[in-house]
C-alpha cells in the first residue's frame, strides 16, 4: 500500500514512526506492507519518492532542522495539491491543521484525493464537522474509503464501533466527554481550586491551549458531536444547529451542590432523535454516580452510545495524544487494508 | 446472501425476528439482503427452502407448537449435519447448545461448515474456548470467515473491538467483568445480604441457573477468559490454563471490609503478558473505585484492553439476552456482508 502524507506536524510524525516501528508486526499479522511515498508539509516542506521515503531520515531531519527539504534523493517541491493529485498513491492521510469554521485547508485536501480516486483517512475534524455528507457522497462515488476514527476520541475507536461494531443497531442517541480539557479542569476542581487557578495550571502541563475557548467554550466537542451525529446517526447536522454551553461560569459552590447531591459536573456532549429529527447539545450536566460517565476523570474522554438492540454501549479510552493518534491512522489503515 | 441456522432455541428464534423486523434498514443501509433457507434444531425439527423461509410462519409455529414441523412446504427432517453438508449456504449460524467441556455438538457443527466453504458465525463458547486456534486455521485454509461475537458479552462488540478496533496495537492483557450473574450477586451483596438468598433471588429472575456452579464457581468466565486470549492475545490457552476462584466463598464481612477500603469485590477475568507466555486468572479482586470496572453494577458486563498505544481501553454493555445475542450475530453477518 503506498502513503501519502499531507501534514507533518505532531500526528504526520507520530503516525511515521508507528508504522515504521510495527513494519515486522504488521507484515506478520496481517501481511500487511506500506510505503509512505510523499511528505507534504506546508512549513517543513516536500519530498516524493515513489519507491517509498526513508522513514528514520525523515524524522531525524525534522528533529534536527525542523524542515525535510535535506532528504537525501526524491523529488522535493511538490505542494499538497499537487502531492495528492499527482504522487501515484492509494491512499491520502491528510493530518494538516484544524480549523473549525472553514474546514481548510483539510477540506480542499480531501475533496481533491477522493476526486482522484485514493482512499482518504484523516485526523482533522474540521472538514468532517462541516462537510461529512458532502464528503460521505464524494468517496462513495468515487468508490474509495473516508475514514476519520482520529477525530473523536483520538485513536480510541469510537467511530468504529458505532458504525461497524453496532451495525444494524438503530442507535437513538448518545451522550458523552469528548473534551479532555474540560473534564481535566472540571476533576480538578472536585478537587477544590477555582477555574482561572486551573485552567492557568492546565496550560502549563499542555493540556489546554493559550487560547482556551475552542475547549472551554464547548466548540471542539461540538465539532465532535456532529461528526458522531451525522456519520453514525445518519443526520445533517451543522455546527450551528448544536446548543452549546461552556464550562467557564461553573463556579466552586457549583461543584460543591453536585457533590451534595451525590452528582457530578460534566460537560456532556449529546444527540437524541425527536421525531424524524436528530438535535443536539454540549453543556455541563449534574451526571449520577452510577453513570458510567461520572467516573471519567481527568483528560481521558468516554462515550455511551443507545441502541435498539443493546440498549447502552459505552467504551472508555484517551481522547488525545499524538501516539494515539498516530496508531489510530493505522487502525484506519489496517481497516482499508482488510477491504482490499 | 443465504443462511443456514443450526439451533432454533432463544438465540436463533431472537436472531431469526430481528433479521425479519430489520429487513428493510438492512437493504436500505446497507445493500444487505437475506435468506434464511434452513433451520435445524434437534428438539424443534428442520426445514430447508431454497427459495428461503417465512420467518414469522417459523416463529409462530415455535409459539404455538413448540416445533417447525408443521411448516407448510420445505423439505424437512435434515438433521444438523445434513444441513451444514447439503444446504446451499454462504453462512452457517450456528446457535445450539453450549457445552464447555467437549464443545459438542458445536464443535462437529463447526468444523463442517468450515470445511464445506462456508462462513460460521457462532455464539457457542465450547467450541471457541476449547479450539480456536484449530478452527482458525481450519477457516484460513476454507478462505472463510469464522465469527464469535456473542461469545463474550453478548452482542456489545467486544471481539471486534479487540481485532479490528486495535489492530496494529499489541494487546498486553485484558481485565474484565464477564458474567452477569456473579455481578449481580455482588452487587445486591453490598446492598446487604447473603449469599445465598441473593443466589436464590436470581434464580428466580433467571439471571442464575438452578444448578449454578458454571456461574458461580467461574467456569463461565474461563471460557470467555480463553475466547479472548487466544483471539486477541495469539496465544493457545486452555481452559484448564486459568487460574479459577470463583465468588461462593465470599461472606458479608468481606463486602464490608472493601467498603471501609474504599474498594469494591468484583469477579475479575484478567490476561496478561508474562515474558512470551500468556497467563490468566478469574477471582474475586478488590477493585479500585477509580477502576471504569468498579461502577459496573447487576448484570452488565466490562472489559479493559491494556494496549501499547492507547494505553487502557474500555467497553461496558450488556453481557446477556436473546435479543441483544440475536442483534450480535446479525452484527456478525453484517461485517461477513461488507468483506464481500
Amino acid at each position: 500500500m503506498k502513503v501519502a502524507l499531507i501534514g507533518f506536524g505532531t500526528v504526520g510524525t507520530n503516525f511515521a514512526r508507528v508504522l515504521h516501528e510495527k513494519r515486522r508486526l504488521l507484515k506478520d499479522r496481517y501481511g500487511f506492507e506500506c510505503e509512505i511515498v510523499a511528505v507534504s508539509d506546508l512549513l517543513r516542506g516536500s519530498v516524493h519518492d515513489p519507491k517509498g521515503l526513508d522513514i528514520p531520515e525523515l524524522l531525524g531531519l525534522v528533529k534536527e532542522t525542523n524542515k525535510i527539504e535535506g532528504y537525501k534523493g526524491g523529488t522535493k517541491g511538490l505542494d499538497s495539491i499537487r502531492t495528492i493529485r499527482e504522487v501515484d498513491a492509494d491512499v491520502v492521510v491528510e493530518v494538516a491543521w484544524t480549523n473549525l469554521e472553514t474546514g481548510e485547508p483539510g477540506l480542499t485536501h480531501i475533496k481533491e484525493a477522493l476526486r482522484a480516486g485514493r482512499h482518504v483517512i484523516t485526523s482533522n475534524k474540521g472538514p468532517i464537522a462541516l462537510a461529512y455528507p458532502e464528503l460521505k457522497r464524494l468517496a462513495d462515488e468515487n468508490g474509495v474509503q473516508l475514514r476519520f476514527e482520529c477525530t473523536v476520541m483520538s485513536g480510541t475507536p469510537t467511530i468504529m464501533l458505532g458504525i461497524d461494531g453496532l451495525a444494524g443497531h438503530v442507535v437513538n442517541g448518545f451522550r458523552g466527554i469528548l473534551n479532555g480539557t474540560t473534564n481535566y479542569i472540571l476533576t480538578n476542581m472536585e478537587k477544590g481550586g477555582a477555574y482561572a487557578d486551573i485552567l492557568k495550571e492546565a496550560q502549563r502541563l499542555g493540556y489546554a491551549e493559550v487560547e482556551p475557548s475552542a475547549d472551554v467554550e464547548g466548540w471542539d466537542a461540538v465539532g465532535k458531536t456532529v461528526i458522531l451525529a451525522n456519520s453514525i446517526m445518519g443526520t445533517e447536522l451543522r455546527p450551528g444547529d448544536v446548543e452549546r454551553e461552556g464550562i467557564t461560569k461553573i463556579a466552586p459552590g457549583d461543584i460543591e451542590a453536585a457533590k451534595r447531591q451525590g452528582k457530578r459536573i460534566k460537560l456532556i456532549a449529546q444527540a437524541w432523535r425527536d421525531g424524524s429529527r436528530v438535535k443536539a447539545k454540549v453543556a455541563p450536566e449534574l451526571v449520577e454516580l452510577s453513570d458510567p460517565l461520572a467516573s471519567v476523570s481527568g483528560t481521558t474522554n468516554a462515550l455511551t452510545f443507545e441502541t435498539d438492540g443493546l440498549g447502552a454501549v459505552t467504551i472508555i479510552g484517551k481522547g488525545a495524544g499524538g501516539v494515539e493518534t498516530g496508531h489510530g491512522i493505522l487502525t484506519d489503515l489496517l481497516a482499508i487494508h482488510r477491504s482490499m
